[in-house]
């Protein structure tokens, strides 16, 4: 697809400045750009590069000033240039149509303009809504129902019982609905204490690849609307995420936690059971939350066990510092004869 | 299915008191139940919640009074309550009969009964005992065995010459047979040290959605039954874990480690290669084991590198104090003109 | 299959001592050898055990004497034997011919001698190229280029607009070129920077089971010539792993670092974003890096955050002690009356 710059602005709602008739057909970053493709400079000090590119086109923030391109100004550049490759370089399609070979029971209710592709496995009772694409490879659990607009990619598997909001995006290898980790102790071994609670998954989630949420034990999992979550997280049972928080690769949350909304939990994170982690709290990456644990809203935490930020920060300087401490805890006692 | 309260009894071994005609649907959580709910109470500290659930029977514990309900009394009532929950709202299937769609080698030899769903692949000489269910979308390598009462949930991966025993459960997205990680330096970059070894899963183990387990160089990688492994644990080449341990999510093991029986190993533990846990040891989550590392039986340890739980606790919280310690020092070196 | 001791040294460049013409039909370790097997030592401490052995032949290094077997000499004892594993056990095929089932667009390309194994779906444009294996459910999308070679393992995920390099082994469950983990945030939540890079994979590439690579945003995600990933493993977008690097299970890279050649990186270790770790350089299991951190070629590093590898271990040392330094400070301050 090909636009002029004209057609762009009016679609990403930003300002040309220069030869609006110019012709966009890509989107790329400053320094592997051909001439026809679109670029976007949200700082001053990128602004060398973006001059050195070949592209024709730059978005750009509204105090930047950039010679000899046409520019297309917004007050949040990365933003319109996030719109602007929607728009020149759309999604390309999961599933068209309902593929001769996918399995589907008679039960379930397939929404016109759903796309199940090859080899999908839909069991009864499930519900597909408008527009969603179910990947090649996909299976797709009892009584599940997904809402509208959904990008489901191929090799997922959501198990019996879920409910899936709007425009959700699951990526492959992701599971949905696997049992929690619950057992009983006994003399002769564990015995499982069944899963039969649910997942509950908002609108607007992204799922990564192979990340993994697991049912509730009697209540349901809730992953809450506008949550984002990286490849191989881990969510227990029965923890409750908050709306639009973001979980990074490899971060896990044991059982039965709750999550306030716009929390950033950094990579390799990991928070026990039955912590409560306030609304904007932010866990730096490969800390570690005791089971438990109250974490006030707003606050910035780091270490294994967690501490808050500026703290943490002190204590790992600190512990830089620790020979020479114990070098002068040592000549402190010889001065005072006390070795 | 509903039951009797006095049908329950029977089943999950308990003493009823009150009415014991009351009929039972489901089972819930004190919050969510309905009147035809079970309800469990284990502690005197939800007593009150008992009390305002709509449940109108709920299993206790010996020392437990609660009024105006139906008790079904019980010496471990979590356990009661987990059989109750299999009793009224019993597993279902994964896969009843051959599908169609399975592609079967004609060497395979499936036991009557046992369940392979669509798009099944099982290859040359693989041995599905009884009662086994087998997922859509599963792969059993070239002679692998899985014993019987199995139920493996769509989508997983059993590589060739793997052995499962009787009552294993796998979630959707695990890989058991992967090469372990063995490689020769040389000159021009690795080379791969072929992985011929197996894997032996044992009785009753529960293996998480996308956990991996790799089969050994040579010998075999061991699973001892009983064994309870979360989602996205990672078991490298040669590790032997002995019976009824117990491994949370996202935790590892590097290769050729014996872990003992009743081990449980938190979640985003790593264990190096070649370590020793003894039996009953208890490894608190992040927890790092260096290589070749020897711990004792029973002993409860935590931290990176681990240590004894107690010393780890005190260190850190000597490293809370750590900033204030320095300037202690710093003040002892002024009263002594050591600065 | 079965050879003389003779041929096996020709093809593993071996000089025979003794009976050349015993005839070897496995390969086993020390412990569990038949008289058929070969074993191989390439350490002095275990020369006990393989005399112990019941193998009749075994690989040693160029200084061990080893009574009453008959032995192949080599420089690289376990080079040696990782070349008569794969003579003797050697691979077992993935895939042969196309399978009937398989989903192919009638403008991929699969070069002759290319496998495709049961219900596989190859979309359009795709290239295979010769003697390449794609296991059973593989899923390979638009454009992507398979090379020469390749092992890929049933259940695995390409996405579309991929390069894979020729010989290259990706295990079951790996997910390559899923969307890389970028927003942009707005008042009404976090709006997707759309991912159009792509994934290149170097030849001789080994990817473990569950690991997951990302496409770049706008640029490519690379994993260099010879690079060793193991499971569970994260790459995110737009990282550049330099030729030969290994990295251990459950490590994870955030976004656009790049990593040197013949990096070692420990299992479970995190590097944020934008990091430089130069070529050589070691980082010890679970070890963090912070974003933005430069290390240098060959630094062997540990912690979290990390530090050079002595000082870390000295920090460690002094952290046992500090519960004893406390009081140490507190009995100097009594003694010099500063309490």
């Amino acid at each position: 697809m090909e636009f002029t710059v004209k057609e762009l602005a009016e679609v990403i709602g930003a300002q040309v400045e220069g030869d609006a008739q110019i012709r966009v057909a890509g989107c790329a970053s400053l320094a592997s750009a051909t001439p026809a493709d679109l670029v976007y400079v949200d700082s001053a000090k990128n602004l060398d590069a973006a001059a050195r590119s070949r592209a024709a086109c730059a978005i750009v923030g509204p105090d930047l000033h950039l010679a000899g391109k046409t520019l297309l100004r917004s007050k949040n550049p990365r933003l319109a240039f996030a719109k602007a490759i929607g728009h020149l370089m759309p999604d390309e399609s999961i599933a068209q149509g309902i593929h001769p070979t996918a399995v589907i029971a008679p039960t379930a209710k397939l929404a016109e303009g759903a796309g199940i592709g090859p080899y999908a496995v839909i069991e009864e009772n499930v519900e597909i809504c408008a527009g969603t694409q179910i990947g090649a490879h996909c299976f797709v659990g009892r009584r599940t129902r997904i809402g509208a607009g959904c990008r489901i990619y191929p090799r997922v598997t959501i198990y019996a019982g879920v409910s899936v909001g709007a425009n959700v995006i699951v990526h492959s290898g992701a599971v949905i609905g696997s049992d929690g980790f619950g057992f009983v102790p006994t003399p002769s071994g564990y015995e499982k204490f069944p899963q039969r609670g649910g997942v509950i998954v908002g609108d607007n989630v992204e799922i990564g690849a192979n990340t993994t949420i697991d049912r509730g034990a009697l209540d349901n999992t809730r992953i809450g609307r506008g949550v984002k979550l990286d490849n191989l997280v881990q969510i227990a049972h029965n923890n409750d995420v908050g709306e639009n928080t973001v979980i990074a690769a490899q971060a896990g949350l044991a059982g039965s936690s709750a999550i306030g909304k716009n929390v950033v939990i950094g990579g390799q994170v990991g928070i026990s059971d039955h912590c409560n982690i306030g609304d904007g709290a932010i866990l730096v990456s490969q800390s570690g939350v005791a089971a438990g644990k109250v974490i006030r809203p707003g606050a910035m935490m780091f270490g294994s066990p967690v501490r808050p930020m500026d703290k943490a920060v002190e204590i790992i300087m600190q512990m830089g510092r620790l020979p020479e401490l114990a070098k002068r805890v040592r000549r402190l006692e010889q001065a005072a004869n006390l070795e």
